[in-house]
């Protein structure tokens, strides 16, 4: 009998709901609106409703649903219990058994950065691979660390948290997380912008980048046209995060860095740059360690979800 | 019927050999010389020899042994193969399926530094835990990391070298590895002379570390008597260790660090220091993370071996 899983990605605007037989076919992607109120009260009930839905339209008996995989925003713990989501208005908890009760389906947790990681290894810029670290580049800098397949979710939930590396000791301005000097700090949208904009506020360096609204891809975009400034602000942004990837590859040396969210857009010209200053700081065994761009943008999540229900019903 | 395993670990030196009963049981220790003419033509032949003695000495009949737990002096691949060991004039190659061959007991190939990790989780400073990073400082600093129970060997045998996380962007002396800023360049016992050194060099701070010959328990033995100088070099070791061991919280979150070799028997004063400045750099999920000494000394590594057997004997 062909099995199937649902992956389901809860964002902060939309859940990201998909069908997926278990070769990775997805057969069906659809989203709902994420109901903040109440503390999400309406969460569970809205994907309970949303995936019973699904499983009629597609004629699926409930034996053929090997189970779901449920994204969150937030730390993972013990293979399950959510922490306080800062996204979600503090939802959180031990939502997969809730989400069982619910729906009669096996319900697996995952932190969101990490089934993306999941997602990428399965069908996207990792497929084939079984050690990969995924790192997420958008507003922040999210991730998942891949080891002979499985998940490294870590005793605090923390495990993949690459955002957090410390590569600056003297950053004055706070991170997010309340600490200093964040990988996140640098190698995000933000943390490009914020290098961009240092470099024309302290210099008088002509800049294509002082005529328009200054934002991510248009440091890309002059950096591609060869503004020496917008050069230098990418340049930065690839020293920093070669250097944490040299030490994630310290301790977990993987066969692949995949990089995605939006910051990875770029393409070629961050691969590049990060690839380089990879290979300057990596320990010389592992200089050797394969990069490529993710392939599954923001439907990772909801691949990573469906395969980590899969991989939990065998 | 009661199993047996040996753990064997390689040193440039001599070669530590154990006997063990699967509760963890250290039954007898000794050891042999290396003999490195030849190119280690005579390690296997020698490693073989000794242990078919031992087994004959105890009476065990080769059933009951479950196999061989080899740590080497470098980096171990597929499970198995050993990179030309620098300590052992490039000693290496398929050794386990050698020394299978000579002895006829299935033989696991191990890094030694891995090995003492495995060893500490077993029976020493990490026993009870599962997830757990262990750190030796000694002339140098080796690692291992270990996820629910399984050592992090990684894909080219970089996983724990955890010595090579860079830490210092701007270190003008190359570390051994011949790339710079090494946390081996600070956190090792040469590391901390070298601080220690540069303090008393480029200050005319009094110190009674000007009196004495300069080694690492000099530093130590001064700054537990309050010597300023002194304390704060072990500062700056500790603020550099908590810094890397944070960015290794990032990626693989474990439950507890262990710290071991010569450097570590300054015990209190390191452990302290350490875990403080690992607070003031971790991801706040993490902050909680333990720490301990490790308590097996120089036969970390024939415990973590002769774990290594027992297991992949399972």
């Amino acid at each position: 009998m062909e099995r199937y899983a649902f992956g389901v990605d809860v964002g902060g605007t939309t859940i990201k709901l998909g069908l997926f037989s278990e070769d990775g076919t997805l057969l069906e992607k659809w989203e709902i609106p994420t109901r903040r109120a109440q503390g999400g009260a309406m969460l569970l009930p809205d994907i309970a409703e949303s995936l019973t839905g699904a499983a009629a339209r597609h004629g699926l008996a409930r034996e053929a649903i090997c189970g779901v995989g449920l994204g969150v925003p937030g730390a993972v713990t013990a293979g399950r219990h959510v922490a306080p989501c800062v996204n979600l208005d503090g939802w959180g908890g031990d939502v997969g058994a809730a989400l069982e009760q619910r729906c009669g389906l096996r319900v697996s947790v995952v932190n969101d950065a990490n089934a993306a990681a999941l997602g990428e290894m399965w069908r996207g810029g990792g497929a084939g691979r079984r050690d990969l670290v995924f790192l997420t580049l958008g507003t922040g800098v999210g991730g998942g660390v891949i080891v002979d397949g499985r998940l490294l979710g870590g005793v605090h939930g923390c495990g993949g948290e690459l955002g957090h590396i410390k590569v600056h000791a003297h950053e004055p301005e706070p991170c997010g997380c309340g600490k200093r000097g964040c990988l996140e700090q640098y190698a995000s949208a933000t943390g490009l912008v914020r290098t961009a904009r240092a470099l024309l506020e302290t210099t008088a360096r002509p800049s294509a980048l002082r005529e328009i609204p200054l934002d991510a891809k248009a440091v890309f975009d002059c950096a591609r046209a060869g503004d020496a400034l917008a050069l230098e602000a990418v340049a930065r942004l690839a020293d920093t995060l070669g250097q944490a990837l040299a030490a994630v590859s310290c301790v977990c040396d993987p066969e692949i860095f995949v990089l995605g969210g939006g910051v990875s857009a770029a393409g070629d010209i961050l691969l590049q740059a990060v690839e380089a200053a990879f290979r300057r700081y990596a320990f010389p065994p592992a200089e050797g360690t394969r990069f490529a761009l993710a392939r599954l943008g923001n439907e990772a999540g909801i691949y990573g979800c469906a395969k980590l229900a899969l991989d939990a019903a065998e």
